[in-house]
């Protein structure tokens, strides 16, 4: 039985503040994507497979905050991390702080399968990424006017914004995907342009292994999507694995205690999607909102944004 | 009462290879870093301030992969990464990839305090550091003969090394220290330049908060040093902290259990320092030897290099 769940960011996404055509937009966009990774589940691929997908599609929408839709940083560039895992050996890669790579995820996974290393940094996982063939794109690929019009309102400030809102439209921009194949194995991939107006090479919790991304076949897969600094100081995603197979707690009961627990408690505002070994899919956040999709093997896909 | 425990690396360091002369300079090396953070202690300081003194003396010292001693990268220079972490607040600080920063543990403990992120990287951090006054060397700062030897033996191979060795004497070059101070509060610091020529900006676990460092006051505070893309797979530092707080275990069963079983099994070569809320100390290691000293309130310091 296969599953998979996908976010493209948590946030304050209020309804009244979503025009009906974007809505529609921003759903086709989760399901282009949640379908590009089902394909791969149902024709008896794998989660490893699926995840990147999945990724990919919502990397190349320039609607979610990755790839190409990433938000501007403070000298009106785009830097990208994303990281993902493999459940069944615990491989995973992960790069932060690259520019121009049309799709982070893939360089993620070739730093996972064609390298020695698990993380790679900036320019240097850039010249990786040439020596692996992969795809870069020019600077106006990632010239978003939504994206530009974010910046420009703050670019002369030192605030920074966790994801898009002009008025107090607040989303933590990373996008992601969980599955678990037919086989039973477990994947967790993460994607993300951070936050906008960032500086000084800032880091979230996307790339980090164990904090936005993890994956073991014996407990869990999850990716996060949140207010980076709080998600990596309480180690999210290897917390949900721990509560599981530490202190026996289903993947719901563990989602609960960090999610809606642990995190508000430290101001950790954001969400996250996970699966657990038995394709049991959780979907949690403590935002107003969450972009997110999930579908199961002969149930039907769905789509949500808002609460309830 | 207050505790202390402090590392130069793990790896395999044999006996028959080391002369007297560079044992006795290794072993006040780590006996001056113990004393720079002890006299903080002592005299009623925090455990970060003594975390931070003891990480400053290590960087400092050339015989460290860390600060002045830091390995060749693949280019002939210095890329030094650093965190740390309060475990009374969950505060934590991050540097990846950074060049010429003298005390990349003070740029870290400046990220945590005087910005609102957790972690920055290359470029950008440095940016931040000039801003914040931190003090910057000139290449020639970092080049200490032994480690050019070292990349000079190498630099036309695709090999890494995880730490300085020419013949066998391998050893994961990191340095870092956990303390608790009088009050009760446990913190945790770690510093390194990574493996001999090193390539495409790769990051070990020692930037990573949950894998190379992490402090709770609830449970302990780890550093740790070895085959950095294992530990960051196993979240280890996070993972000895969830064992007791889920499980139950003390900090030696927990130890034990992560460094002589679970890193055994993936090939995961190295050890930390560990110390507990009760200012319990471990300093448990995989390898033929690890660099290490500790001191508790009232006891005589002591400082070890091999097994046993």
């Amino acid at each position: 039985m296969y599953a998979l769940a996908i976010h493209g960011g948590a946030g304050t996404i209020d309804r009244d503040k979503m025009s009906p055509d974007m809505e529609v937009a921003y759903r086709e966009g989760l399901a282009a994507a949640l379908k590009a990774g089902e394909d791969i589940l149902k024709n008896g691929g794998s989660s490893l497979d699926a995840v990147t997908a999945a990724v990919i599609e919502l990397e190349n929408c320039p609607l979610y905050n990755a790839g190409r839709g990433a938000v501007f940083n403070s000298v009106g560039e785009h830097e990208l991390d994303a990281s993902l895992m493999s459940g069944s050996d615990l491989k995973a890669g992960a790069v932060c702080g690259v520019q121009l790579v049309k799709n982070p995820i893939l360089l993620a996974r070739c730093v996972m399968e064609q390298s020695e290393h698990v993380m790679m940094a900036g320019k240097g996982a850039e010249k990786f990424a040439r020596l692996q063939h992969i795809e870069f794109e020019k600077p106006e690929y990632f010239h978003t006017d939504f994206r530009y019009q974010q910046w420009l309102a703050i670019r002369d400030t030192d605030e920074f914004q966790l994801d898009h809102t002009l008025a107090s439209n607040r989303k933590m921009g990373t996008v992601g995907a969980v599955a678990r194949d037919k086989d039973g194995h477990l994947a967790a991939a993460t994607s993300t342009g951070g936050m906008t107006n960032k500086k000084f090479g800032r880091v979230g919790d996307s790339p980090i292994i164990g904090a936005g991304t993890y994956a073991n076949d014996a407990t869990c897969a999850i990716s996060c999507t949140g207010h980076g600094e709080l998600f990596i100081k309480a180690v999210v995603a290897y917390d949900i694995s721990c509560l599981m197979e530490y202190k026996g707690l289903t993947l719901q009961k563990a989602c609960e205690q960090v999610v809606m627990d642990k995190l508000v408690k430290i101001g950790g505002e954001g969400g996250l999607v996970a699966v657990d070994k038995n394709g049991h899919i959780e979907m949690p956040f403590n935002s107003s909102g969450m972009y997110r999709a999930k579908v199961r093997e002969g149930e039907e896909m769905r789509v949500e944004i808002y609460k309830g």
